[in-house]
């Protein structure tokens, strides 16, 4: 709590992109977000007063960090568990709980709550050698149980030779059955510690090389019998892992109906619209769920919203900021957010959101606007 | 120009609410607002990294300040005329230009140049003694030339015995006709130097004390004539004055018409409506224009969007961090945002917004909102 301000401090324990739009949100709640960053020049850390330089693999930078922190929340799942339970049993208020982070964490440790909870999955296994990966059954995928993001740490694996370099590199592995997908979907919802929880529309995601380059909100022709399905997962999911804050669940949607594929307990990708598209932003909901606040609003403000991803292009070419302006010119209505990131190929280095009725020409203008982000006219 | 980001930096002098939230915009654009603030405390100074302290009337502060922005603008106008002239002669991209930014500062320059332009204003004249207010007539509203804001050096004089206080204090001052009006309404645009421009749709705003606590989007019932010479007027102001960034007009609405009443060349609280209720922010909107960047869409994003001000209540009463949490149980739609400061009584410490259809249960909830922040419950 700030003694001027009368206002609580949230730590974030992490200073990308997520940390810089929640930053935007604590401006507006009267507060200052508190990250914990590993470079000055990271994304939130170039943008936000209360930065402390540390590591989040570190016990004793973690505890100085947590020190006058109202809450502390997190921009992505890589804290050690030993490390979260050693600051909970401080008495620091981490949100969400190191139990219920855990599952976001360790997709091993996920699929098999998620199998208690009988939520329907990919059939999957734990594999340690080729003999594990055979009798699961080729082709299959192979999925890191912890540290993968951004289609890092999963393999398409089609023969015993491509299991090989994955089983040898000793990485503890899952396997999940290849699912043959109509398109994916995510829905996102928050839940605070005192058990109220608001769920946003399910939206469809388009994934391309792993990263997610666009999701349009609400999926466009989703049947209510579906959307109600993918709400009571997603529910069921937030009260029985006791998730704080928000909850991202990505889903498959197939001919048989929709299976789980991945958990996220932060603000997510799929997530970005509703800065734009929603009546409170999921940077906002995080923070309002980790300190207990009533929850706002999830309603849509347009008929449809769509978010496409900017990634960084290839080198050479006009300055950002050219490319930038000829955007602004080409579509006064498009809602850039850049990540004040250096520019690599392939990094994401921000988003653009557009908003209004027509899903098949709002994705074309979010598409172009990302496109002549990344790589000029 | 940010070698790392190939990004322009936007030194704003001031680190009020304009400033702060300024930064918020700034951070989707990927820079960070470099503020000069006269204490770390200050609302902005509180949450941009970039922060210089240093006096916005000493040359030498402002010059150092000034060291590697792409340009230098303004959350207030009371940065002396000698110091910009000077800024503006060391080469820095001063945005409004000195020579526009006098009709913000000086009343007297203001009603001289809207004389000369033909735009409807109330009968003024200067005034330096009682002879000159008597020869003016009574009553009228005497008003300082400079340094006046938020009702602070405006007077109504009825008597000679009213005036005397306020001439005697030696402040330049004008005199204005007191005028019946029906509304104050106020009108936003923005021009870059390119010339530029887009017109924000004409608002209704509420004073109190000369403070305004409350601002309709668009202004309710206004006929399609007086909105089109509202905009005429906005239009010509900001061409004629060489106006750069956002200008608010703010207007008297009578039986006879619109009168001009105050200019700010600057965001304005009458535009505050803009982060939620129209597709570019006046913040953002600012910050397009000063960088001459094509300036984004000045659409509406509901039928009606209603700001009302939070002002610091009477000492004791329940944490602002209390009122918060009642106010969103309350209303999960409402979008507060609070400026970090210090409460005192009277003084503007946020805004709530609200967005809908009906202009008079808006009114309700903006103000119940407001209230309660100010107040408890």
């Amino acid at each position: 709590m700030d003694a001027a301000t009368q206002l609580p401090t949230v730590g974030m324990i992490g200073a990308g992109q997520l940390a810089r739009m929640t930053h935007q949100a604590a401006i507006a709640l009267g507060q200052s977000l508190k990250v914990l960053a590993g470079d000055p020049a990271e994304s939130a850390a170039a943008v936000a007063t209360a930065t402390v330089l540390g590591d989040y693999r570190d016990l004793a930078d973690l505890r100085a960090f947590a020190e006058g922190c109202t809450v502390v929340t997190f921009d992505h799942e890589h804290v050690p568990q030993d490390a979260l339970h050693a600051l909970a049993a401080d008495g620091v208020d981490v949100q969400p709980r190191p139990e219920a982070l855990l599952y976001a964490q360790d997709k091993q440790a996920m699929r098999t709550r998620l199998t208690e909870l009988g939520l329907p999955q990919p059939r999957w296994a734990p594999v340690a050698s080729l003999a594990d990966v055979e009798a699961f059954g080729l082709p299959c995928v192979l999925k890191a149980a912890t540290g993968g993001y951004d289609g890092k740490g999963v393999w398409m694996v089609d023969t015993p030779a491509d299991a090989e370099p994955v089983l040898a590199s000793g990485i503890r592995l899952i396997a999940e059955e290849r699912m043959g997908l109509q398109r994916e979907l995510a829905i996102q919802i928050a839940r605070s510690p005192r058990g109220e929880t608001a769920a946003y529309p399910v939206v469809e995601t388009v994934q391309t090389g792993g990263i997610c380059t666009e999701v349009i909100a609400p999926a466009p022709d989703l049947d209510d019998a579906t959307a109600a399905e993918a709400k009571r997962i997603a529910e069921t999911v937030a009260t029985a892992l006791g998730v704080c804050g928000m909850l991202a669940v990505e889903l498959f949607q197939t001919a048989g109906g929709l299976f789980v594929n991945e958990l996220a307990m932060r603000a997510h990708n799929s997530g970005h619209w509703t800065i734009e598209g929603a009546e409170t932003s999921q940077f906002e909901q995080h923070l309002r769920a980790v300190l207990d606040y009533p929850l706002g609003s999830t309603a849509t403000v347009a008929p449809c919203t769509v978010m496409a991803n900017v990634l960084g292009g290839a080198p050479g070419g006009p300055r950002l900021d050219e490319r930038l302006q000829h955007l602004l010119a080409e579509d006064p209505g498009a809602h850039v957010h850049l990540y004040g990131k250096a520019v690599r190929p392939g990094r994401k280095i921000g988003h653009v959101t557009v908003r209004g009725d027509d899903p098949g020409l709002l994705r074309r203008r979010a598409l172009r606007a990302a496109h002549w982000l990344q790589e000029g006219e």
